[in-house]
């Protein structure tokens, strides 16, 4: 996968609710920052065309286009995707991290479609059932920032599932963030071993059970924020319940800040003045700055945008997976599966 | 179960992380604002009569001292406190409310062993399978609140279950904040009908079938704010972990907005000018104030309050109990049970 010497990544321009809109701005400002990035286009060949002449980049050395004639639309159900998009941008981005043409693709596409092709395409690692989706989330550690996957690539989750997800997390955390023997937690809803369903308490016996993992026990929702673990492990569900949640309580505080902040010629004077404060201290609860959510456990790098990302957004979706790519994040956890770490069935 | 006349509840006093040192404050407080009320405090007689005295409540002719000889730990397993914690004041508390001694029981303690308790003491109302915990939180409209359900109570919920909570959402809405026909919606992680679990698209269905019912569609998390909804419904494993969540994001805001403005003199001054304002902004999001949740569904009244609830909110979870027997909730979902709403297995 890493056989290229140059950095080249494939991008689903169409894929997102604005498409080429803002995944070409995004693709223009990644290579202009990054001399050796080289950026694979798919897409409707006419539309790049017309993107790229307004950012004066018709002919940019570092952009290539490959034209496809299909669109995955955000509500195709992904089985329909999967079969009968095959010329899809999604498809043709994932198809060209298969082909080693590629080290990575970025999309802002329909998640479920993606999540099907990617996993059809590329195929889990071994010891792998599942990809998970899995992003990072700020702490009151200013320095610091938590792991939680998955976030929405699956409804349910065993707790052989779980557990993989786990091993990935820490991987994810070990070698993204450079930290030894990762704090791994379970989200559940109470601290106490009796609580929760049984394929959690199943999981956290599997965890506490292999000394590789630094296994630190359940943590509740509020606990996400507080630095005491550096991987948190749920079900797809859960976890983008939980995101879902922060970005809402993060617009509604935000929100009401800004209506405290506009009552009197006081308070619109300090909203002034504190205004840029407070849109950097907001960013990391928000999905713009915060949505690149990267699908692990798969042969291959899939960094997933949000599907209304700005151009800002998917840009920082870009350069998580220029990480992902010099950190060698798929080879890592391969290695971690073989060394030591019995994920399958028992 | 409102034959008596005056107004009477029953608290657990030794519920909570901290007992009769937050539970009795709040009960004399609570005598002292609402005449008509009287509360009787079931717990350890001593401690009870010790508490009391340091407030000049010794003889106050609106308390009355249950005395019970066992405590219910947080920690214990509920299924243990249900057969051998019989004279505790939690059961006790119950007890009183069963024998229409009381109209209303308040605890701060142990979620599980309250939950277990109630459902076999009180038992459930006909027609409803599961007792639910329900709250409300904040919107973006100032003047209006969502209801969610469950918080917590039940693990795992199947489509009849989570049906059942729609209704009594429904009927909590309609009774306690007024709303004609209250807009109810499923939390799931996404708004597509393809998306969620089965039993949740099998609860979709069965709600959009019931036109007594205003089923709306599914919401996200970060659409609980946002007043697409009036109820909202999930499991508790979920609602537990979104409304850990909410005030987990709310207190790392809250940190970080203090840390913002303590950095210089000026932002120091502004802090102080802004500070009771920011304190009721993030009010709403803090469990001390909102956290007097309700156990719905059962032939009585009960409300939970924070395990680590303050005298002030264990104060605000007996005004939630004044309000409901008012309304007399309990009697509200019976007879919507009883008239057009068919809950049972189908």
């Amino acid at each position: 996968m890493i056989a290229l010497k140059s950095l080249t990544i494939a991008l689903d321009v169409m894929g997102g609710d604005k498409g080429p809109l803002i995944t070409i701005p995004a693709a223009v400002l990644a290579v202009k920052n990054i001399p050796e990035l080289h950026l694979i286009l798919c897409g409707d060949v006419n539309i790049i065309n017309a993107e790229l002449s307004k950012h004066q980049c018709a002919q940019h050395p570092q952009l290539t286009i490959f034209p496809t004639t299909e669109i995955v639309a955000m509500d195709d159900k992904p089985i329909v995707a999967l079969r009968n998009k095959k010329n899809s941008s999604m498809r043709k981005s994932l198809d060209l991290v298969h082909e080693n043409k590629a080290q990575a693709c970025v999309s802002a596409g329909n998640t479920g479609a993606l999540f099907s092709m990617a996993h059809f395409v590329l195929k889990t690692l071994v010891g792998v059932e599942r990809p998970a989706l899995i992003s990072s989330l700020p702490t009151h550690d200013e320095n610091k920032h938590v792991f939680m996957l998955d976030l929405g690539a699956n409804v349910f989750c065993d707790s052989n599932v779980l557990y993989q997800f786990a091993v990935m997390g820490s991987v994810m955390a070990e070698q993204v963030d450079g930290i030894k023997s990762p704090r791994i937690a379970l989200l559940n809803m109470g601290e106490e071993e009796m609580k929760g369903s049984d394929h959690i308490k199943q999981t956290a016996a599997k965890l506490a059970q292999n000394s590789d993992i630094n296994y630190i026990g359940f943590v509740e929702g509020n606990d996400i924020f507080t630095n005491k673990a550096d991987v948190i492990v749920c079900d797809g569900f859960v976890g983008n319940v939980a995101l879902k949640t922060c970005e809402g309580v993060a617009r509604l505080v935000y929100q009401k800040m800004n209506t405290v902040l506009s009552r009197n010629l006081f308070t619109r004077i300090v909203g002034r003045l504190l205004s840029s404060t407070l849109k950097k201290l907001f960013k990391p609860l928000n999905p713009d700055q915060y949505n690149g959510a990267s699908l692990i456990g798969l042969r291959g790098i899939v960094v997933k945008s949000h599907g209304d990302a700005s151009s800002k957004a998917f840009y920082m979706a870009i350069l998580e997976a220029i990480k992902e790519i010099e950190r060698q994040v798929p080879e890592k956890i391969k290695d971690k599966l073989e060394n030591g770490f019995a994920c399958g069935r028992k």
